[in-house]
């Protein structure tokens, strides 16, 4: 009896180093996007720590107008993502942190409450909105493409971890994309039904422009 | 030679009438929904109806706060697109007419001025603003996710209709969903940094209550 | 307070200029396409003209055999579509113009009739036909795969916008692909039953040898 | 030491018999069917001849106007396929048999020649047409959306099988939709610039009417 | 001016209580599964308690042969996720706990330690094995559709949480499906190289039978 | 009257090769993969000989110690497949082959039967155990994500195709991961609960490390 095993030949004889056959696609950051994501590394320079993100074990800083830290392990910090569907962030609240209105792109978010109490919320396209005060264990999901936001329910600070069925799900927050950019006061007003005054005083605050 | 031609068999001789294959699935009203979508309506009920909609054919009522009208051919409206991933909406705005900032839920968007003037915009994640003036004949596309708006560019009533890669796009508009809904003031304050005054204002207007 | 606001770091610093997060992927018709679609524009490149196209302003020529005149906003005319699956054309129709049967790349078409009338029509795969006579406003979608045409049932021009839920749809003519290839007669003859004459008769109209 | 092992408990201790997890949805013909296929029927009446077709192993009758015999193992006949997204078909040849040009709803189609020899052929959206002569052990892939044929190449009976990337791809050869169905004659004209005595000889043979 | 704001009317006034849109599709245990979930509740029947889940607060029973206790929320335990693509699971270890070798139906996973220190791995198709020790906060991505498995790499209890991209993503454990099933110990032993008396010892360990 | 049919314009006139819309994607080796797949070859370059493999008519060795030949067709193999989920195998089993346990990477599997006797079987999520004695002409589904396997259940030899709804499906055999590798076996040990004695001499049986 032959002792070798079956054996499947999946690499082409080929001089390409393209050839091979990936079970993943690690992002290569030097080679341009395509619409389902980054290229992917050359198999031969893949590595564990490819699939492997630290980041998320840091607090992140709460010193802002929020006093909310936001940090993504979306594909474009961790390349292991990249093509799979999946992500992760974490977001520490000081207390009175709030994670303000905002919408993901085409992703669902799963919250999980891992320290304090966080009241999350969504709205649906019918104006119904759905509020909870969730504790440590708790998990919520908030559907994708409606708006929701989440805050420090509690006084001690906060921390939950989100995951999205995407691995670049983006997030656009409402505050930001008003009043951070340089879309012009009439149009914000015209728009938004916002009065100037209003739309100006934030601008002053966050930054924004026109 | 046998005259007879080839016969694909697709339908099974079984007592039930939910066997039979289909190259569509309209909306059966009266079933219960699935992720995917309403239940199929029998074949022996479908007509050529079932595929036509003649809704958009109307000018919609512009006597409102925001001086547009807006008529969707969703497929809960349009019972033909069940399943098939495509719908449309007609806009009309009437002078001054303004179609708030929105976002819909995992499609994009793809506009067409049909009359008059169009003045359309979206905001990217990185909160760079696209604006443009659009004329008869021109086609704007608004990427999945993002906050958009059109209003009215000129001083005649202005028309388009807008194409969505989804049959159930959904809309949420920022200024339904936060003051027409009984989202408390104080949440809405918190979670978008407007004062509370101006949240009151609004919710006056547009009905909202808490 | 800190009057900062939250921030999302998304861009890694990278010499590449690749690595950037993007919400859309506009078609770079320089570099290599994947299954996907086209690879995308570098986001400093990206301006709003590229979400924006002017060509369906304008009437197509209609003086040809089929008296109709057909103008594609696909992925490979209009860049920002790249990606978004969705694309739209531009259908004018002469008096006793005909957009002969045909069929898409699995995506579904949904018509939307803007001047005239149009008698629009498929057949599914139990050969069931469905016909309508639609005007001014109606729409009517053409479930994806199914063989269908659009023809104009007036005595004035007509005209009409169609929608795909893909951005690269395709289009292939039985006429055109059948009678102005160089598929050989007689195979045509062998695989559609249609007349040696007939066939030999519709290749010199339409200029396909073989 | 426990000796049990981990469970992971995936049922409800619900009345209700429709809880389950299931790792499939084998299809249950008497439930409505939704855009995603059959319901699935409930666990406890599965077994494993759900997932066993033995239709294909036996040769079709090919005495018929194109001397080919063809046998699905679609969604509708083959329970077990339901909500995968592969399916299989037969197809015999007599000596001269021809499965007609025709084109499938949504799915691309990979052709294994088993006996014989089998000419195959496609006409891409740019009326390039590919033909090719296959023999026994010959694999083809014959891309999604495209006109395409087979026919017996040889002077012997000849079969291959077929998959799709769909549980129910459809089918619609045009000679079948254009001239088995009641497809006015005027309109086929008018739609495909054949000759009126040439689609009235067809209907004839083919049973078509109007 | 008109103060009633613009309206998306997108009920429809039937008599059926299924017609209604819905941003998301809470399961409904009773009604029949199809492929892409179970049916949907109805509307007037969901509240924010479908979106919330409290399971995963509370430890598991580690006290089994592979000392790790796994808390499942998936669409079979948690009704909000139905369709949404997206779930979690809680995995307690005690000290020495393993989650043994395992494969998920067609989903990625994306682990996230919270206590203690968890040793990860999985083993590519060209049987490259990718090895970790990962500490509070770490995250690794568990690319879909291969062989992985989690272990307690430090003396004090550990606790990881992992994302999913489906909602039901199913589980595999290799130990349980050989050993505690009715498989039979000489097919085992033929189709793994396992020695017959191996198999039999594991069986009476686990439960398996023939 | 005009003679010249109407011309669907898809070629932008760029000085770049990579502008023409394309119906396929045939694998380009040379350029990067992408999440998608290969990146795809110039139309220019493309023949029919990029859309036939003829490696599948060749019975593979079977002098190994699974007495079975496996020959792929997958993208790596057969560049036309790229981008269109789907893709075949050849199995050749001698008296006595077995295709050992093993998993696809998120496709389901369609066997069917060209010579000789098979039996064939899956384990459910449940460890419900599917078990088939096949004949010539028979197919079986094996549903994604689920172990499975197959053998010679005759005294001849035997052989299958296989079709899989992913052009790139990946195989993972329990056997060669686990002890063709150089996962520990100490790990190997703990996390399948088989005894080190015989995971060493499968070890030095199949050439595994560690």
């Amino acid at each position: 009896m032959m002792i070798f095993p079956i054996s499947f030949i999946f690499f082409l004889t080929l001089s390409s180093s393209y050839a091979s056959v990936q079970d993943f696609c690690v992002a290569d950051y030097t080679a341009p996007q395509g619409p389902a994501g980054y290229s992917c590394k050359i198999p031969a320079n893949i590595t564990v720590d490819d699939f492997v993100y630290t980041g998320l074990g840091v607090a992140a800083n709460t010193s802002n107008i929020n006093n909310v830290g936001i940090t993504p392990a979306f594909s474009a910090q961790f390349p292991g993502l990249n093509g799979l569907g999946l992500s992760l962030l974490r977001a520490d609240f000081a207390v009175g942190g709030v994670s303000p209105i905002h919408v993901h792109r085409g992703a669902s978010e799963l919250i999980l409450v891992v320290e304090g109490t966080i009241i999350a919320g969504f709205i649906d396209s019918n104006n119904k909105v759905y509020l909870k005060s969730l504790k440590k264990g708790d998990t919520m999901i908030l559907p994708q493409g409606l708006l929701h936001f989440q805050k420090n329910g509690g006084d001690t600070p906060a921390l939950l971890f989100a995951a999205f069925n995407s691995e670049n799900p983006g997030v656009q927050l409402l505050e930001i994309a008003l009043f951070q950019s340089d879309f012009p006061t009439e149009l914000i007003a015209q728009t938004t039904l916002l009065d100037t005054a209003q739309i100006k005083k934030l601008k002053g605050l966050l930054g924004g422009t026109n």
